[in-house]
Formats: structure tokens, sequence, C-alpha cells
């Protein structure tokens, strides 16, 4: 710890960046690019954390080339910084120290497809749409779904979700292997093919969700699901955030194999219902989708719309064309947008929290009366089968106050969360963004113990400093 | 790695043991035991690996009182050793070094049950069973099922997982969190119970698999699933282990939700057919389950039964009684019982391994081939909707021949697997038995990175020392 402390905020010599500049531009020619514009694209974009563009930016080819980067790194003590496609939410992009970003733009390749075992191998730089139109004609299906194309190694790195996670889990269930280099530039794998192990530590999860900090991923063997024979879509309004939520456990409970639901408040559907050109009662909604059999899913959309029915929603209605169903998800994607359209001219922030989901409710409710009680414009949506939700700020960046209020009401809505037993983010990760709530959530010992495993695997503290721990 | 290697093979000093011995005795009266026949109890008694018996075993009946236990012996580097129920078959439980035995048959409580969640929260020592029958009347049941009734705590600690895997996962799948006492005494919860979180590096799932090298586990957040509304369990007769892994893959990729599916070979089918007094044909075999409503089993059922007969299976019978399918499943769960009686006096020796299920069949048959050329009585049962199978050995230990012959094909069935990408273990562990095949499995890179962090996190090397790295 004292490692760290001492480097703490700690710039790289000047002379050692230029020293390992120098190199990377002899062995990697015009694949580096120092230009102010393109380091600035490097840096944290997409929310309202500064942006702290990188020294320099590397397009490597293989593995290999970033066993190189990183040991001209490592011999010089300047960071490395992994860049996948930049959509992360809490800076975890940013080079704060300055340093090397290495952009996976190049290693984005389809290594193999093991349809059998439900498997494929890709490179890191690979983003999610890309790999399902490859996979398409095989019959499977990668079902990880963040809303943005992201990189599959950046979505490994921020333990990642989405709207399908509540069927098939998160990053963490469907990684099951990564090659990974070092901070020593030494390349590991985690993990073989296998669908199962019990030899040894689980270092495919360890590197799961550690945003750059421990090695730098180049590779996944990732877990396939079979592209369903059914699939059924529908939309159903509820009277109260509450009632919708209670359909949504008693779903879950009831052992229905829901691929997707989601919950759009009053606000988001009036928003959406503007930029996507619906027609949606303007009250909470779940969204919802079934994957299986045709009798399976006929069954499970009954069922869903008799539990529904129960809490005093429904009715629930069932897109049966292919475009309507698209129409209704994209829709669901665009919630951005349509956010951003709520109050034009102001800067759209994205947060997340996840609580258990009896609390969800409870949780989602108190958080729009903190909204309207702080004049905030503020949507919610939320993956409501696994408890995590979404709020979108609409900020007035001019407006001192406001920002003061935005501030404060994010520290609540963590502070809630963690009371429900929650956690401060469901699948946006850390980055710089989260690191103040880290000790309330896991508590100094556990903390230090992530700080032990940081020294021990990157003791020069090189690999993305200034994140996590 | 300097620092353990001085250290290994190193006995603690007897006056520090005895020092600690006594501090014990004065905390803990009776629950402090130093009989030879309980420290023998609490060595390795499963296997063939020799019994290397603790010098004391303490009966703790809280955190607090581990964290106790984990302090004396950290003052005075005596090893600390986490025991279950002893069903591990690796020799984890074994005192190489001596040491204490923290026995967690007095922490069994069911801490809470949130049905609306589905978790629970129990003590370490609370055994599958057990928590299953004070479950029931709630309406859900914890899926993992290893045959043994294994303590949740040891489950955890050697990340096992069993028949039901193929639907549920395994433990690293059904933990959302643990309570860990760490190698200085100190606690920490490895995650709040929200059911997903990107908070941070995943030391849930690094602490599940690590055998107690990193830390005790005394309290478990566990997922539970809903009592499905209907069971459907069969037995389905093959040509050939080829026929049935094929039809298994066929099965999976049609994403079949598959319960149960395990593999009996001929051999198996004749052992369980004396024992369990069954009138199975003398041919492969797969007993599967699935779980769902009446419709869906039944449509599965049907769909299954297509599969095999399009593999030259069948045909597919349906035990549609309870007691039926409790006599098959009991039948499955008493294969070791089953074995022994195969070659009466001789001793059951139990081994896995794991591929990808595309190379299953062909790593079983040349396994048969192995077993038949060496003249060994070595029945095969298989999960084989995960690749993983177990070989069950008879092996008289007077004939030495024989014995080597045994410990030459274990390393020829180790290095099957690893060439066919698979690992050395799915769901045993690695223990003392099977240390020496984690190089060629991980790779030395990979296991100095597990060796950094056992370094890291237990720097004196006293938590369960001597195992897996």
């Amino acid at each position: 710890m004292v490692m760290l402390e001492a480097w703490e905020g700690l710039k790289p010599d000047r002379k050692a960046v230029e020293r390992v500049v120098g190199a990377l531009a002899a062995n990697f020619g015009n694949r580096l690019v120092t230009s102010q514009a393109v380091r600035e694209q490097h840096g944290n974009t997409l929310t309202w954390i500064g942006n702290q563009p990188p020294d320099a930016v590397v397009f490597p080819q293989a593995t290999e080339d970033v066993q190189r980067i990183v040991r001209l790194c490592a011999a010089e003590r300047v960071p490395v910084i992994a860049f996948g496609t930049g959509t992360s939410l809490e800076g975890q992009v940013n080079a704060p120290r300055g340093g090397i970003c290495i952009d996976f733009r190049d290693m984005n390749r389809l290594v193999a497809v093991h349809a059998e075992d439900l498997d494929c191998v890709v490179e890191a730089g690979m983003t999610r749409k890309k790999l399902n139109e490859q996979l398409r004609d095989q019959g499977v299906f990668f079902p990880i779904d963040p809303g943005a194309d992201a990189s599959l190694g950046g979505m490994a790195a921020t333990r990642c979700s989405g709207t399908n996670a509540v069927r098939y889990g998160t990053m963490k269930d469907n990684v099951l292997s990564l090659k990974v280099v070092l901070a020593n530039g030494e390349v590991i794998s985690t993990a073989r093919r296998a669908k199962k192990s019990s030899a040894g530590y689980d270092l495919t999860r360890l590197m799961v969700g550690s945003e750059g900090t421990l090695g730098i991923i180049t590779e996944l063997t990732l877990r396939l699901a079979g592209i369903p024979e059914a699939i059924a879509s529908g939309i159903c309004p509820f009277p109260s955030v509450e009632a919708a939520c209670k359909a949504t456990i008693l779903t879950i409970q009831s052992g229905i194999p829901v691929a997707r639901i989601e919950l759009l408040d009053t606000l988001q559907v009036r928003a959406s219902n503007a930029y996507s050109k619906l027609t949606l009662p303007e009250t909470p909604m779940l969204f919802v989708e079934f994957h299986g059999t045709e009798a399976s899913v006929a069954e499970q959309s009954q069922r869903f719309g008799e539990i529904a029915q129960e809490f005093g929603g429904g009715p629930f209605e069932r897109a049966t064309q292919a475009e309507e169903r698209s129409r209704l998800w994209q829709a669901r994607h665009d919630a951005y947008w349509a956010q951003c359209g709520l109050r034009p001219g102001t800067y759209a922030l994205a947060t997340d929290v996840c609580v258990p989901i009896s609390r969800l409710a409870e949780c989602v409710t108190e958080t729009q009366r903190d909204i309207a009680a702080n004049k905030l414009v503020a949507p919610i949506v939320g993956h409501v089968g696994d408890g995590n939700f979404h709020v979108g700020l609409m900020v007035d960046l001019g407006d001192k106050d406001e920002v003061a209020r935005v501030h404060a009401f994010l520290e609540r809505l963590v502070e809630r969360a963690l009371a429900m037993d929650g956690t401060c983010t469901g699948e946006h990760g850390i980055g710089q963004g989260k690191m103040k709530y880290l000790p309330a959530e896991h508590g100094e010992a556990a903390l230090d113990t992530m700080r032990a495993i940081k020294r021990a695997l990157d003791p020069l503290d090189i690999m993305n400093p200034g994140k996590i721990v």
C-alpha cells in the first residue's frame, strides 16, 4: 500500500515517456500516433469526467505486439491503458498519469468457432455486433448486449451485462478463458476450453471486471448460445413501478426463463414515444422477451400475461412480427437518445446501481421522489430482472446549483443502494468515477485485499493506474 | 516464491504448536480435541492419499471464533486447515505440516432466506441436504448436488458441481457472496447481495475453488432456484458411448434446457444393475432429467427422444412416478458403491477430468481402451452435458504391478484430457493429488500468478499449506 501511495498522483518521468514513444515509433511505424486529436479521442469522451489523454496511441496486430509494448513501458515505468471502443462510462480509458494507450482496433479477428462446444475464440478488439454477424449462419450467438457495440475485450474488462443478463448471465458467466498480457510482459491463458474446471484459482473471473488494472486482455474464449427456435417479445403497462417490479419478481420465482425484462418509467416512456415515434400509454412499462420453442414461448407469454394481470398490469401485447419486435428493442436501445430529446442542449449523464430484486421497487420509487424533490430531469430504465437500473440525468452544466444538486443526488443514489445490500454499479464498473464508493461498499479489509492483489500482479503500478483501487 | 520454497516441507516449531494448542484449550475448552482418533478422522480418509492428521481439531461456533483461531495460529506461524464433512477426494483436508483443523460441524445454521430474491445465507458447516430440507416449504432449493452430503463451505472451497451443473452451473455460479476470515484474522464480505455487480475485483470467485489456501469461508450467500413445477426423468440406452455423446451435444445445441444428463458406460450399468437391483440393458446409458412446466417437460422429453433415435439410441423411457424417479437417481448416486461391488476387497479410487464436449466421446473411448489394455477394472460415469467424467478404479493395493499400472493410467488420463484442451479436474479440485498436473495445465506464468496471489494474501503460508500452489 505504501508503494501505491508513494506513487499516487505521480506522473512518469517525461524523459522516460519520450524514450518509450521513440522505441514504439521504431517498432510500430505509423501504427503509433501522437497527434493531439487522436490522443484526446482515446481519453474519456462520453461522460462529464474530464478528458485525460494518453501520451501516445499504438495499434497492435497480435498478442506479441502487446507484449512488446508492455515490456517497453514496464522498463521505463510508464502507464499502459487498454482501449476497445471507448464506450465505458466511468472514465476507465482516461490516462491521469499519461502513458501509452493500446487500441485494439486492428485485433478484431474471429479466431475459431467451436459450434459443437458452443464456444468461440476472438481477439479483444472484436465488437459484439460484428461477432454475431459472423456467427449467425452457424446457428449460435453471443448473448451479452450492453447496448453499445462495444469490444469484447472491453466488455470483459468492465464485467458488463445488459438486457439479456437475466437469462444468459453477465460477462463473468460467458467468458471461458482469457489470454492476458501481464505487467511483466508475460502472457497467460487463464483456463482451458473445458466448460468447467476446479483446477486452481479462478484467474478468468479475477481478470473479468479488473478494468485493465491487473493485465491486458488480448484474446477471449466465449460461451455461445444456440439461436432460439422462437422469440416472443411484448410490452406490458403497469399502474406503478411497484406493480411492475412485483410482477417481475413473481415471473422469475415461477421459473419462467424470461430472456429480457426491462422497466421504463413514465418519463422514459414519454421520451421514447417522442423519439422512437411510439404511442405507448404514459405509465410504467415492461418490455419482455421469451426464447424457446414455439410452444414454450407461447406458454411463457401466457403465464407472464396472467402474472401481470395479478398486479393490475396489462394487457400484455405480444409483438408477433420480427419487424415490430425490432422496433420495440430499437426503442429500448435508443433510450439514451430519447432521454437527450427530453431537454435539448443539456448534458446526458448515465449512472447505474443494482439492488436485491425485493428492494428494487422501493429503490426506484425513492429515487424518483429524490429526482422530483431536486427538480431534476431524469428518466429511469432498468434491467429489472437483475435488480439493476439506470438513471439518465439531463444536466444543464451551466447551472452551478443544478450541477451541485446532481452531485448530491448521485451520492444519495449510491448510499440508498448500499443501504439495501446493493452495489454502487451493476454493470458500468468503477473506473475513476466510482472509486470513492468502494470503501463503503466493500469495507477496508476487502479493499485492502484487492490492493494486495493489485500490488502482487502489478508491483510498478503501470496497468491502467488510478482506477478501481 | 522464494519464501514459499524456503518454507516448503518445513513443519512448524513444536513449541509453537504447543503454545497454540494451549491457548485454544483455554479459549475453547472441550471444543478443542487432540485425541489421536479424532485427529486422524480429520486428515484424508477417503482416498489412497495417506492420512496426515492435524495437531488438534477445534469446533468454532461463530465467525469470531474462527478469527481468534486464525490470529493465534498466525502469531505462531502454525497452519490452519478448514474441514467440512471430509468428503473431498484429493487430500484437501490433510495436514502435511501439522497445524490446527477448524471443523465447521457446529456452524450449520440457516441464517436467512430471501425467497423473493432467490437467495439464502448459511453458515459454512450447513450441508446441502439439510439446507434443502429447511428450504422445501418455501418453494425454493439449492441445486448443486455433488453426490455426497457435503458442507456448503467445502463445496464452495473446492468449486464443486455435480449432476445439475449442466443447467444450474457450478458453485462459482451459485455463490453470491462469502464471509471469509483472512490469514491475518480480518474478516471480509466478498460482495453485496445484489444479483450482479461490477464494483472491483471478483473476490467471491477468487475464494471459490481456492480450497482454504487464501482464506477460510465461514458464511455463504447462495443463489436458489424455484422448485420446478414438473420434473421428468428417464433413461435411454445407446449402441455406443459415441452415440450417447453425440445425442448429448445435439440436445444442448438445440437449446433443450436439460437439468441432468448422465452417462453410464456398460460396465457401470452392469455394476448398478447388480447393486441397485435394476434390469437395464447392458449398454451405454443416459440418465436424463427435465425441469419446467408440465407442457415444457413433455416437450423436452419428446424432443430428446427424437434426438436419441437419430443416433440409434432409445427407446427413451420416462419414469413418470416420483418413486421410480428417485430409484433411478439413487442408483446414479450409488454408482460408487455399485463399483465397489464389482471387485470386492479392492480399493475404490475416484478421479475426474473434463474436456470440451466435442471431444468427450473420443476421450471416454480412448480411456476405455486404455483400461482394457492395462487389465484394470474401471467403470465410467459422466456429467456428460459438461464434458466431465469420472473413472472409478477398483485397485488391488496388494498387487504392486497393478498399482503401478494405475498410477501410469492416471497420468495418461490427465495428459489425454489436457491434449484435448481439457482440465485435470472438472469438480474434485487439486488438493495434494493433482498439484503435479498444474504446470502442464496452466503453464508456469499462470501458475506464478496464482503463487503471487497466494503470497499476497497469505504471506506466512499458514492457510492450508501444501495444497494447489
